[in-house]
């Protein structure tokens, strides 16, 4: 199979993005990867390489660009050749670390919709105490959602959970602000009815305060929320390490008890690390199109070639054609 | 000046409630109380005080209570009878640790709205961790909210900021997804518009993952999605303090590095406590209406009495309805 990514794409490219790639067809046997970017600067990493074809360009879209301007306008960007390289049939599947906005963009536009999905979905893998991880969607692709969206969602989900993550009849859960079938707001009321009779294997409303205990395999929300949760789950995280960090180092007797344990909390921290668990899948569009984290170094990229890999390997996006088919008949 | 409380409610009721009343009345020469509950078992606790008048009753609103039912069933319930004696004039606030959603209805129907207010807002104060706070409202007395219900949690929580927090020109945000003027959902995208025109001090989006880093004085956002959020934070910390006790517990090494910065965790821990801002206010009715934590104990309390004070003294419900009345013409 043939993976196309934005070498250009994210804090750390293209230095990250390429050893990733490198890694993963080192590791891979069934694996090619398409690289987009800067030829001189990507061979200067990783030299050449029998699976991995280079397309030269130097144009990019920034983290700053807007993003439906910039898919536009930018029409020999990585992002946008690595998209197109997806719809033309060259590559199966495609990955940036670049502009989310543009990266949704491009999927939606350039890779297409499948025929029946209303709205795509943003789903990473989130972190559990257990090491587990969940999936969680929509995380902002679309900020207002329809109770029918949530069960596209919750399709698309399961269907990923169960092939890619082996996990046999994923518990889906819908992310309210109590446990109770009439709590929330009207969107998660209706919702409610909704995945009730949808044919997932519907757990109930789970609430954020239980999901890094690993409240369920599958939690789908509205973009909005979910973004909402993901960020407050990341600045409270981050909030409490820096005032971790300030209280390990107030006394002699404090730093002293640093050095002792300073390799767990490291791995106590680790843990929190979602890129750990690959990217976050663009569901719904015609082939898997995954966005790696901003911040990603080659170990991210790395294990986001290895997921692009297994959606491919187990034609989920085939599988979620099939479900919406059935779901609309 | 008076005020009522409901002393069987929360997890600690009668012993914590009345010990937190008994301190607020030794230490607020100008403060009589009203405490609704079991005679016998609140003098057990704090005999008697020449500002302290009990009404005695043992009907109780339990937490798990349907809360509009038990409040229309309940007629001589403790939490009932002290809303009620708010209505009758008897008396100037009222707090309980009780059920928060019977608190919310008694404080509807019983206390009522300020006329023109259309959705009364529940107004917790949270930890920043410079130790000041910020006060966020809805965090749940409404989960659905149209733009102009976030104008008046504005209003009201300005007022709040600045006469009881004594913060000049407080500053308010929008909780947003994004800090940008068009980010966020169809809500956030109108209240913004409406908000820049409120007269309040509005300096736009905020983001959930600067709250701890106090990004505004005054957060304004939905009932579903403040809870949400407040949970979150919640549950994120709970759980990192989990794991850090996991840690810190697993080797002899770790333990004694624990026994080093014991303390020292422990006011990172309080800082993070939310009960020491005192109770929840219930904003937009004709009378302050304070819901403490459920886990309150005798300082909580005491904390209570203190913001219903500087409400009543500062006569925060009155001018909540003169600025409603300003808005509307």
């Amino acid at each position: 199979m043939k993976i196309a990514i934005d070498a250009m794409g994210g804090d750390n490219a293209p230095r990250e993005i390429v050893l990733g790639a490198k890694r993963a067809v080192d590791e891979f046997n069934d694996v090619e990867i398409i690289l987009f970017g800067d030829e001189e600067k990507i061979k200067a990493e990783i030299g050449s390489h029998e699976r991995i074809e280079i397309v030269h360009t130097t144009e990019m879209i920034l983290g700053t660009d807007e993003p439906v301007r910039a898919v536009r306008r930018k029409k020999t960007a990585s992002m946008v050749l690595m998209a197109q390289s997806v719809a033309d049939g060259k590559a199966d599947a495609c990955i940036s670390a670049g502009n989310t906005g543009a990266l949704m963009t491009a999927g939606l536009f350039i890779v297409g919709r499948i025929k029946g999905i209303e709205r795509p979905a943003l789903a990473p893998t989130l972190p559990t105490l257990d090491g587990k991880g969940f999936l969680m969607l929509d995380l902002g692709a679309n900020a207002d959602a329809k109770p029918e969206h949530l069960t596209q969602y919750a399709i698309m989900g399961s269907i990923y959970a169960e092939k890619v993550r082996g996990i046999a009849n994923p518990r889906v859960g819908l992310l309210n602000i109590g446990t109770e079938e009439k709590k929330g707001n009207e969107l998660t009321r209706s919702a409610f009815s909704l995945l009730k009779d949808s044919g997932v294997n519907f757990i109930g409303n789970v609430e954020s305060r239980d999901l890094l205990e690993g409240a369920a395999d599958v939690v789908v929300t509205d973009g909005f929320t979910g973004n909402m949760v993901l960020k407050t789950i990341e600045g409270t995280a981050l909030s409490i390490f820096s005032m971790l960090k300030t209280t390990l180092t107030s006394s002699f007797k404090n730093k002293v008890a640093a050095g002792l344990v300073k390799n767990d909390l490291k791995d106590l921290k680790n843990m929190l690390d979602y890129t750990e668990y690959g990217g976050a899948g663009l569901f719904g569009l015609n082939a898997p199109v995954i966005k790696a984290h901003g911040s990603s170094n080659s170990n991210a990229l790395f294990n986001a070639v290895r997921q692009a890999r297994q959606m491919v390997g187990h034609s989920v996006s085939e599988t979620i054609r099939a479900a919406v088919m059935e779901e609309k008949n």
